[in-house]
């Protein structure tokens, strides 16, 4: 094993500070990666406080992790040393379940092995990418294709793949109208990747303010959803709803935009939602949830956002300027996601 | 124009009396057909009393008939004198748009025509299958095949179908479980046509005392939902769940039955239902709503009905009973489905 340093949190109500740690050496599937950049995620704050029902400390958050190898097992066949790798929310999963077998790592049955706070044999629990350096299974990191800027790249691994499994699996693309509710972390690469998929797209928000913004993201047109005048006039305007929005909203609202026979798809996750059935029924309309993606799908979305020069819109930030990149994450103040800079992280004493 | 006997309404509040209207006199595309049967169901009481917030008075209600055609227009291919027709909740559509185009009538993006109470240019309103007779283009009207039992075989055009398009859709049969919610109209239908679809077939209900009978209609299997280590032990079973229950429910409870990337498919109209997005988010599940089917649906019903000798669970009542029918079946005291026989209702005086 070998000493990293990182930022975590000793309890629920702690502030991050500077921890160090160990990791394993690399296993004969392994790869070690030294991280360049960690994004930070809304799931970093619910789950190192604990909001989302477990927690253990200490505990070091990140799931948006990208680095270079450094070190590879014997039987490693995807990286070699030099290599740059992602590594996502999940670091390991059952790999023998029906869900496994078809690539959804992520809806494992067994429960896939979080980036950080997942069970793990060596340290007792699993460490995440506020920090110098990761080892992971080779099954269970993608390739960040070169051209990619790596920092605006980090967020792909959980912001971008939220977007991007969803729209695939729907087949958004010419001739389909997409709208993403909410213009943030997710739905600022849901609008970037729904253009780019060749799909007529149209960003959603409660805020004229952000209309502008998010037709230089990329967005064909912005509804207002604040005028009831546009909201009257989109009526079974779209294919897809994306919806990223994580506060209380009007189902029934979004789901009357939805064309007959069409769907909204969850990916926020709200405590509860009340709709009215008839906003299903009659049109025969769907609500669906997605969760993150596998790895294979993640590795699509790296290279798809390769070819069309794709990357998330971020504020790169210092290690220690941690706790008020999350202060400000938490009120809405960002355009779109803050990254981490791990050169910023003192490296371990010798 | 000739004269029809039926049953109908002068008002939402009174009850069902007998009625004389007139119907048209056949134009090139329709046909005229004598009511045989006249299944009656749950909608005729909520459309029929203003509930669902339109009505048109004399109402005559009925849209599960099922007749002889006694009079074909000059260009009628499909029909012919004396042949079994059946016609459901509607009788004309755009006919244009993409959904009509596409044989899915009854999501016309102009507003299907409802069998009964619909526009007509003829008589101000359509008028429904508590009736002597009804004509109907025959594009709007589907062949019932003489090896069913006309009686039985009514239902089929409304709580049939509403059970049979879902089940279809899904792509059930042989290798899937389906979980059906409700053993009532719709629900017994589903049973019968899951099950003979090939599916595992698993009725869901909250009265221990229908499990001897949801076996009878053919279930493998009944899950008694207030039976809380039945449901924990039937958590992510259901490949799909067809949801036929109109009152209020526990739709998080319903969700976690359902498996990994599964649906619950609502047919049902609660007012309104609340539910956890992380019921659908972290295994990827939706839930969908479905109306009734396309004509080209139906007559795919009626044919595997005849091939596979299904027909609904019915009491059959004279007109003169529609009333004590109406009452009854409120009260879910039905099974499963009230057939008003029309051989009781008085021919009109020449």
């Amino acid at each position: 094993m070998f000493a990293v340093n990182g930022y975590g949190m000793t309890s629920a109500k702690a502030p991050l500070k500077p921890i160090s740690f160990n990791r394993r050496d690399p296993r004969p599937h392994d790869v070690a990666i030294d991280i360049l950049y960690c994004g930070i995620c809304h799931a970093d704050v619910g789950l190192s406080r604990g909001e989302w029902g477990f927690a253990t400390y200490p505990c070091v958050p990140g799931h948006e992790i990208v680095g270079i190898v450094t070190r590879v097992g014997d039987a490693v066949t995807k990286f070699k040393v030099g290599d740059r790798a992602g590594v996502g929310p999940l670091v390991d999963s059952c790999r023998t379940c029906a869900p496994c077998k078809e690539g959804f790592e992520q809806l494992c049955d067994a429960g896939f092995i979080p980036t950080y706070m997942g069970p793990d044999a060596d340290f007792g629990h699993t460490y995440g990418g506020y920090s110098g350096a990761i080892v992971v299974d080779e099954n269970y990191a993608v390739t960040v294709p070169a051209s990619l800027d790596p920092a605006r790249a980090a967020p792909l691994l959980c912001a971008g793949i939220t977007a991007w499994a969803p729209l695939k699996r729907a087949g958004v693309g010419p001739g389909t109208t997409v709208g993403v509710i909410g213009v943030g972390g997710v739905g600022h690469m849901a609008i970037k990747l729904a253009k780019a998929l060749g799909a007529k797209t149209v960003a959603l928000t409660k805020s004229p303010g952000k209309v502008d913004d998010a037709k230089r993201l990329g967005a064909d047109d912005v509804l207002v959803t604040t005028d009831p005048d546009a909201m009257a006039a989109s009526r079974e305007r779209f294919d897809l709803l994306l919806d990223t929005v994580s506060m209380p909203h009007d189902l029934d609202g979004y789901m009357a935009l939805v064309k007959r026979q069409g769907e909204l798809v969850m990916v926020g996750t709200p405590d509860q939602i009340e709709a009215k059935p008839l906003s299903f029924v009659f049109r025969q309309k769907r609500m669906s949830g997605s969760f993150i993606g596998g790895i294979h799908e993640v590795q699509e979305l790296m290279n798809f956002c390769a070819a069309h020069d794709i990357g998330a819109d971020i504020e790169l930030v210092p290690i220690e300027q941690v706790n008020e990149a999350w202060r400000r994450m938490i009120a809405a103040d960002v355009h779109y996601r803050f990254v981490i800079d791990m050169a910023t992280l003192p490296k371990p004493s010798a």
